[in-house]
């Protein structure tokens, strides 16, 4: 049976992905872990099959721990990209009064999305980082009256949760794209993403030549994201998706050119692209 | 008398920044806010002259508060910026045996600045979010003896703590680039720098027509970073520093027809560029 991990416990976002990705099947067990780079790293040592894992979000952006251990600590491949809505919820135990919450429990990222509602509504309370929101749901569940967790409205109803404010994060649209990664490759499908990631040489116009060979090519680059190469302040790795698949001649032959002309250079995969309904 | 804002409270590497951009200088009031947001908004609302923000950090990058609030909040111009090296430590009260830190304080930054550290060494540990490294050492002076700060050895020297780890940021050499924002800018120095934000049409190729334009006027640009538009997944503004001045005639040039090209431009200032010592 395949085995996918996904960042746990019950009721997490990574979990309804998850479930949107395999909807209809159920040759599949769900394996939780504590972090994203734990579920990658699972993948790598053949704990697991695939790993679901975020990899940007409509209001904070790129989730950095994802980018930065797929480009650096394995050598993996991202089979399919799913995009889930997420609308985030203020979850407290029934009884509690909006009035006495000193704590706010969630992830991170949760945290970064909903940076206005906390600001004008908790300015006092204190923010507890949690490793998932369903955690942040789960340990609110215990508390003594005067916590809320930031998290989906499965996370309310696993945990036995009451919902006090819904759809809390800074704009009314709010999605979550998140990738499987496996060794196993995706088959060619109608629409295809490649992903890429590379540092260049250190001269000036480098990253404007690499751009110049898509545009020879043809290729339509759908995203450009910078992450910092940790060595040095001011030197950046680059993460490209493309339109297209690496067994199309064009972007096959872009990518050698690519290769060639970069410092760093890692294909990250060819999968179907993701169309948000 | 010159009002300067930072991230409060006293012993925070805002402050430190601070003191970097003013040495040898008395001449200025130190004014202390609890977000990168709020140190901004008051800029904007002249109840300070100036402001100090961090930008990018060498190992966690882009600041995405500080993006985010000077793109699309205020209309500021950036006057200066300043690097300085982080060494992030772990701060206890005297007498804290190591082996019962239930709780460790900081900054979401220097959080992500010791990923690795801590997955190593507290992977059970809370991970409690405060606003400031420095309000962080603040309340473990206070504590129970089960928590741990991770800030400078300033705050550790400010709140009588002992450092009981030193330089546990994931690696050795991490530097802060802080920027200093204003209504008034910059004098022309010798070595210049300017930054914008824009959003381009959505249509295929875009990004890559308005680096072209830098290209055709032979300009260097130094940084790109993307940050979602927040209103729909896939959509990005992007931040772009450049070699030179507005007073130079290329990147005046080049600035005029890129604001021409983009659906969204605005320039965020031209400002001598620091060289890290």
């Amino acid at each position: 049976m395949l085995k996918i991990g996904f960042l746990g416990p019950k009721g997490t976002f990574s979990q309804e992905a998850l479930l949107d990705y395999k909807k209809g099947e159920n040759d599949f067990v769900q394996c939780a872990y504590n972090t994203f780079a734990e579920i990658i790293h699972a993948v790598n040592k053949d704990e697991i099959d695939e790993g679901i894992v975020p990899i940007e979000n409509s209001l904070e952006g790129a989730v950095s721990a994802t980018l930065d251990t797929l480009a650096t600590d394995v050598d993996l491949k991202i089979k399919a990209e799913i995009a889930i809505e997420v609308k985030q919820n203020l979850l407290v135990r029934k009884g509690t009064d909006i009035e006495k919450i000193k704590f706010i429990l969630s992830h991170p990222q949760p945290i970064g999305q909903c940076r206005e509602y906390l600001q004008n509504n908790f300015n006092h309370a204190n923010i507890r980082f949690i490793y998932s929101t369903a955690e942040a749901a789960r340990e609110v569940a215990e508390c003594d009256f005067n916590m809320a967790a930031i998290g989906s409205v499965t996370a309310a109803n696993v945990y036995g949760l009451d919902i006090i404010e819904e759809g809390i994060q800074d704009r009314k649209h709010n999605f979550t794209r998140f990738v499987v990664v496996s060794k196993t490759v995706a088959e060619k499908s109608k629409n295809n993403k490649t992903s890429i990631v590379f540092s260049t040489e250190d001269k000036p116009g480098s990253l404007y030549r690499i751009l110049d060979i898509f545009s020879l090519w043809d290729i339509n680059m759908t995203r450009i994201e910078s992450r910092p190469a940790k060595n040095k302040l001011g030197k950046y790795i680059f993460f490209i998706d493309l339109k297209g698949h690496v067994e199309d001649a064009d972007i096959r032959d872009a990518l050698t050119m690519v290769k060639r002309k970069t410092s760093f250079y890692k294909f990250l995969g060819s999968y179907p692209a993701f169309v948000i309904r």
